[in-house]
């Protein structure tokens, strides 16, 4: 029963994470993740734990930008674990240069 | 001549780069880019322009992180430009959950 509950608000997680992430963050993250500016980082497969601790930070404006501030201020706790449950679900494979 | 120039200069970064990130940063981020810590980043393949600005925003304070501010406080403008070669030439692939 845990591990079906557990399951159950992953993807729950999972699917609202995503859907924000189009609404706010798609436009400079990219849809999946890799950035269209110079400026912005890549999300995906970044560690969601990584991803909590920066978006609370820039909502409480210890780590400051200004758009990023504007955008994280009004985000809950609860956005803010779906949309790093999106970008750490994302899998990453690397190649050296 | 000035290609060359170019060429040279790049792979010198690239080379001057993975040296210093296996010295400084590996422990951390990984020998590729990919983070060892659940609270670090995956640097493989961010843009440079962006690793540029967060390794100066470290070393002058203005982003906050304990381990960060001191590794990045004695770090030379060239070589954050290395540091910043090296991790945005990783390539990276992603595939969506």
């Amino acid at each position: 029963l845990l591990a079906c509950i557990a399951i159950h608000s992953f993807a729950d997680d999972l699917s609202s994470g995503q859907k924000k992430s189009e609404a706010a963050c798609a436009l400079c993250h990219g849809p999946i993740g890799m950035a269209t500016l110079q400026n912005a980082p890549n999300l995906a497969g970044q560690q969601a734990i990584y991803l909590q601790e920066q978006l609370k930070n820039y909502r409480s404006g210890k780590r400051q930008n200004e758009v990023m501030n504007l955008i994280a201020k009004n985000l809950t706790d609860a956005e803010i674990t779906q949309l790093s449950v999106w970008y750490s679900a994302i899998k990453v494979t690397t190649e050296a240069p």
